[in-house]
């Protein structure tokens, strides 16, 4: 990571200091045909941002893009300002509403780059008829704006980086700094990490000792994790409540934005705002979303088979096969399937993006949920179908692969030239087996992951701009015609060239690998308990690097809004809640295995207590989760409970501004005086009603009977002494 | 049903037709000692009423009572309706605050019947700080209150029993008018048989057609009903809300009325409102409550001795003993089980409601859902004890008990004379016992039931009333002192005397018998299909008894609110998850008793699959409740969707209020006319203030490189050029 923190040192840090008030820039691509179109579309692009209220300036960009800088007027931002807070006051998100008068409003609550930048985005993006300037990039009649990017605040940035460096934890603080710059999308997958991290230290205790005392497969272990992550699931279900309260976006996933693509059949009237919406049938997109079934189907059969083949040919290479090239063999299975479950896994992310297309949604969150969701399965299948293999087929049916393993034996027979000694051993279950996965998966996988995500693409980064500095002397050279930069912006115009380069940052993509990582604790740990260990120190260097990922090696990216982790959250419940069923049969499987005692014991005694185990394991997961959730919702979270007291002073504050203070405290608490005032004069009034109007009848000659509390209390005494005269005359 | 409505019939109404405007009568009992006491009693409770407003009069009441009527001023009402709609409203249970206009806001939303009683009881009850008269019937000072009630409206009520008498369903008219009548709390119950009977109606055609066509014990039946139950539990939910939001009572579940019995240790601030609230130490009642888990075991332990006792006792009998008188002898265990368990469950009973006191909750509603929960267990375990006993312990493990009955028979041939024949016969496993004891409790018990409920409490009713009036002729004879009743007031207050004697309505024994039996139904039902069939002739009885207890039985019920069936739905929600083990364990136990290879195949074989079953059913039941949800929530509920377009409708008409008209209307749907305008000015005073301030250095000369669109435009077009002409040339 030092060589990363070399980007700040001195000599590169010319350009950063100031981003020029810019806010936005769009990297609009010329092509190299379609001259005329590409201009025309130029001058919309200018007249359109220009129309919405944005100033503009256009910069030469590398060789085939111009630059066009984008910027709001302080004056203009803060009525957008205002009115995305009331907007938001009215659908529910924000409890007070802002203050009438506009100046004062920002001061109460200044405006973050976030907000800013968010709001400059929507301006830009949102439809013509919403009042925003409708661009789309890269589709459409934009089909040559190829990105459109804020600038990165690089003395932010700095001390940022800095800071995760040397300090040991993500605090509070810089959390709220990371939501003012990056927006809360950002900051929760960055809260989400530090309480994962915090949490992550019980299992790695937990798992420490295990791996110490109790060995693999220990049923201690098991309920301890299995409790571990249901706490840990509802704990941060209401961390995340919290957070947004605190950051003042829960309910913001209530505010939608339109997918631009989005098609409809009829326009309808909203039922709760009565503005015109556009509809779709949910029939429809149900019978779309039926294709998912058969798209599941597929992804199981395709990477099934693949690793299917893949380990029963490593089984037979490591535990039968003996004959010459052994050692090299055994690499042979793991090449087919870094290979082959990348290829597949891009063919299949493509048909589930088209698949989510066409599930034609109304609103970008509802597509990404869909996306994501399917991800997840083939995420799901790749990562974990291997380990599934082994626990649920390799263990319990060992014996009866025996028959599949020779295939490979006549495989290999057949291409083993006849001279050579080849040589079988007999085959048997080990359990260790599971172990040795996991110990690939939470550490080889992790580093490779690792030099992936942040190594390449750095040294990509390193060797393109290279290419291009020398590639730009060239053209340079090559075309003096070309328009020089000014002197004083000249570095920062190189500066924001090289950030145009950068790849988009994707919350989604950091989410899913830590989801991932979950789900091998939650769901195999008790195979191998130093996971979470690993994990520990792997999460440690990735808070890290995905700050560096962020901040250096990304455009920075649109600071959306976000009041939880969104489609995330119902996978980990799964994962959790699935772990308590694979770790009770792991157990099982595996420490009857050991014992010699349970693959070969009668198979009805076997499915007999891997069923009992499951369903008790099950059982002891839905009731830590009630009790769990019991507890939590006891304990009030400080979030809830702030929102509860913002709504309530906001409604006796609308209350005092309408009717008066008067009415406000008399609805609090009536007071006695008042009601005794107003009692003898109700009285007066109702007496002399009915005397007046004497319509009573019957009615009336009951209640003036008694005339006032005086006579009622002397009849009921004259009645108690008679009844008790009565009493003791009968007796 | 006949001789009930005889009530109604000519010579009776005398003294039903008018209420005398009488809100609540107080049924003041008079000790025959101490006499002083009850009397400065009786000026305190006079004193107490007038001071919060109430009229009061004092008539005689039983030889032993005086009653004491109670009004509240009209004026003085509208005051307290107000007062109590703007705190619905602070307290979040209304979404429309309550017009400014006293007399306006009545007229907008009339007050009804139930509105005005419950503000008249809770002016009563209330304790003096919050400005009630602070009056506890039947304890501390106020022990001579034997109990406060309103009166029926009779014309209502001879309405109300002709309609349900004579239509087939109760509709949403007749709940609006049971609401208003008698409260939400009533009307949800109401509102509840509805939903219900007319759900029945699936079970019982599929139960017959099961019956028919499928036989006992078929899968098919047991899947059909899982399906059912979650369809039931989740509609029923939203059902719920939807009422909840048409009478305007959504979350009045959060305004608590507080306990008066309730101690505390300190006061304490309300975080929310601010205002002082008594506070008792979590911790310790948690203490308390753990008490729980022993009472439980003890409930388990004597009733379940019991049921165990009179199960084996009666399996000996009917299957085993064959000797003399054992036609008689069948019925002795029945009668044990009758005579033992009411007087266990009064015991238990006493136990639990000891223990909820001592858990000492703050309000009324926390305390009765803690005892309806520790009731809830002990009618769980009186009511489907036998049939578990028979489902888990005899149909398995029949063989094995065996030498249990011999326990019996050793009994039976001690007590038998030796000279008298004693016979027994082998025993074997009768899977058709579940379905007879399924019989006995879906048909015997409800018809004892319905007798115990219904007709005991007429005749007892009609009984007392004979004896009273001859008591009290004799006393009259007795006692020539005696106030004679005013002639017009005759009637009305021998009717007001027959109410007081009636018993108090409470809905929680309606609510118990309804989820008493849809558990039988949820847990059971497949043993004997016909189960739902009974259940429906049984509930079109029960709905129209349950209106003659009310009108007529009972004493009108305090006209509470409620937002939903309270602690039951987690009742309902329990039985129903419950049934899907407990369907899945009969159909595959008693299938393979009667294919005769089940409890005598191998052991480790019949555990196996009774727990594979059990664990495909529930996890059917999870998958079922999951779709039905997901469904339910893209349903969008009337209820919700409505309270959404308030609260949207209630903010925009608030900012109106607040800042005119066009601020709303601007936040709604920014205009771009408007955009436009403030688009140009503020480009222009953002350039004039560059100009004139001139602090920007290279930011202002960055920014002003080019002037206006137009420029950047022609700037823009002259790079796109000059890069084609630099592609093409290099190219």
């Amino acid at each position: 990571m030092a060589s990363l923190r070399d980007l700040y040192s001195d000599e590169k840090t010319k350009g950063l200091d100031t981003n020029f008030g810019v806010d936005y820039v769009i990297n609009y691509k010329i092509p190299s045909e379609d001259r005329a179109s590409a201009e025309a579309s130029f001058v919309q692009l200018i007249e359109a941002l220009t129309h919405v209220g944005l100033t503009t300036e256009v910069r030469r960009g590398d060789k085939s893009s111009v630059l066009v800088f984008i910027k709001i007027a302080d004056k203009f931002l803060a009525d957008q300002v205002y009115r995305s807070r009331l907007q938001d006051w009215l659908q529910g998100a924000r409890t007070n509403t802002a203050d009438k008068d506009l100046s004062q409003a920002l001061r109460d609550e200044p405006v973050s780059d976030a907000e800013r930048l968010r709001l400059v985005y929507l301006l830009m993006v949102k439809p013509k008829n919403e009042g925003g300037a409708g661009i789309t990039p890269e589709s459409g009649k934009w089909k040559h704006v190829a990105s459109i990017f804020p600038l990165h605040n690089h003395s932010f940035n700095r001390q940022w980086i800095k800071r995760v460096s040397t300090k040991g934890q993500t605090d509070e603080n810089d959390l709220d700094e990371i939501r003012d710059k990056f927006g809360e999308s950002v900051a929760f997958y960055f809260a989400f990490m530090q309480t994962y991290f915090k949490f992550l230290t019980v299992p790695a205790a937990v798992g420490f000792g295990a791996w110490m005392f109790l060995g693999q497969f220990s049923w201690l272990y098991a309920l301890v994790s299995c409790l571990w992550s249901v706490i840990f699931f509802e704990f941060w279900k209401q961390r995340e409540v919290d957070l947004a309260v605190q950051w003042g976006v829960r309910g913001v996933s209530n505010i939608q934005h339109p997918r631009p693509q989005f098609e409809f059949e009829r326009q309808a009237e909203d039922p709760i705002t009565g503005e015109p919406v556009k509809f779709y049938s949910p029939i429809k997109r149900l019978q779309t979303q039926l294709l998912q079934i058969p798209f599941a189907a597929a992804c199981i059969v395709v990477l099934g088979t693949l690793i299917v083949t893949c380990n029963s040919l490593e089984i037979f290479i490591n535990e039968v096969y003996n004959g010459p090239f052994q050692s090299y063999l055994a690499f042979l299975p793991t090449v087919i399937l870094v290979v082959m479950t990348p290829t597949f896994s891009t063919v299949l992310t493509k048909f589930a993006t088209r698949l989510t297309e066409m599930e034609n949604y109304e609103t970008i969150d509802a597509h990404h949920a869909a996306l994501v969701q399917k991800e997840f399965v083939l995420n799901f299948l790749t990562s974990y179908m291997a380990l599934f293999f082994t626990t649920f087929v390799y263990l319990p049916f060992g014996d009866h692969l025996t028959p599949y393993l020779d295939f490979w034996r006549t495989t290999a027979q057949k291409i083993t030239p006849k001279d050579v000694n080849f040589q079988t051993q007999e085959f048997s279950i080990n359990p260790e087996r599971i172990s040795k996965q996991m110990f690939y998966f939470t550490v080889t996988a992790q580093v490779v992951n690792f030099a992936t995500e942040v190594i390449v693409p750095y040294v990509k980064r390193q060797v393109f701009q290279e290419v291009r500095e020398v590639q730009s002397k060239m053209s340079k050279e090559d075309s003096a015609a070309k328009i020089k930069d000014q002197p004083e912006e000249a570095a920062f115009l190189e500066r924001v060239r090289n950030e145009a380069e950068l790849e988009t940052y994707d919350v989604t993509g950091d989410y899913r690998e830590m989801v991932i990582q979950f789900g091998y604790l939650s769901l195999f740990s008790v195979a191998w308990p130093l996971t979470a260990c690993c994990f520990l120190v792997n999460n440690w260097v990735e808070m890290r690097s995905d700050a560096v990922k962020i901040a250096i090696s990304s455009r920075r990216p649109i600071p959306w809004r976000a009041d939880s982790i969104g489609p995330w959250l119902n996978a980990l419940g799964f994962l959790s809640w699935l772990g308590s069923i694979t770790s009770a049969s792991i157990v099982f499987l595996c420490r009857s295995a050991g014992k010699g005692d349970g693959p070969r014991g009668t198979p009805g005694k076997q499915a007999w207590g891997l069923l009992l185990s499951i369903l008790l394991s099950e059982h002891f997961y839905f009731g830590a989760q009630f009790v769990v959730r019991l507890v939590m919702k006891k304990l009030d979270s400080p979030g809830l409970q702030r929102e509860k007291k913002e709504r309530f002073m906001m409604k006796k504050r609308l209350l005092e501004e309408n009717l008066g203070q008067g009415v406000s405290d008399q609805a609090a608490t009536p007071g006695i005086e008042k009601t005794e005032m107003i009692t003898m004069q109700a009285l007066e009034d109702e007496a002399r009603r009915i005397s007046t109007q004497g319509h009573g009848g019957d009615e009336e000659a009951f209640w003036l009977r008694q005339r006032g509390m005086a006579e009622t209390i002397q009849i009921g005494r004259n009645l108690i002494s008679q009844s008790i005269t009565g009493n003791t005359t009968k007796a």
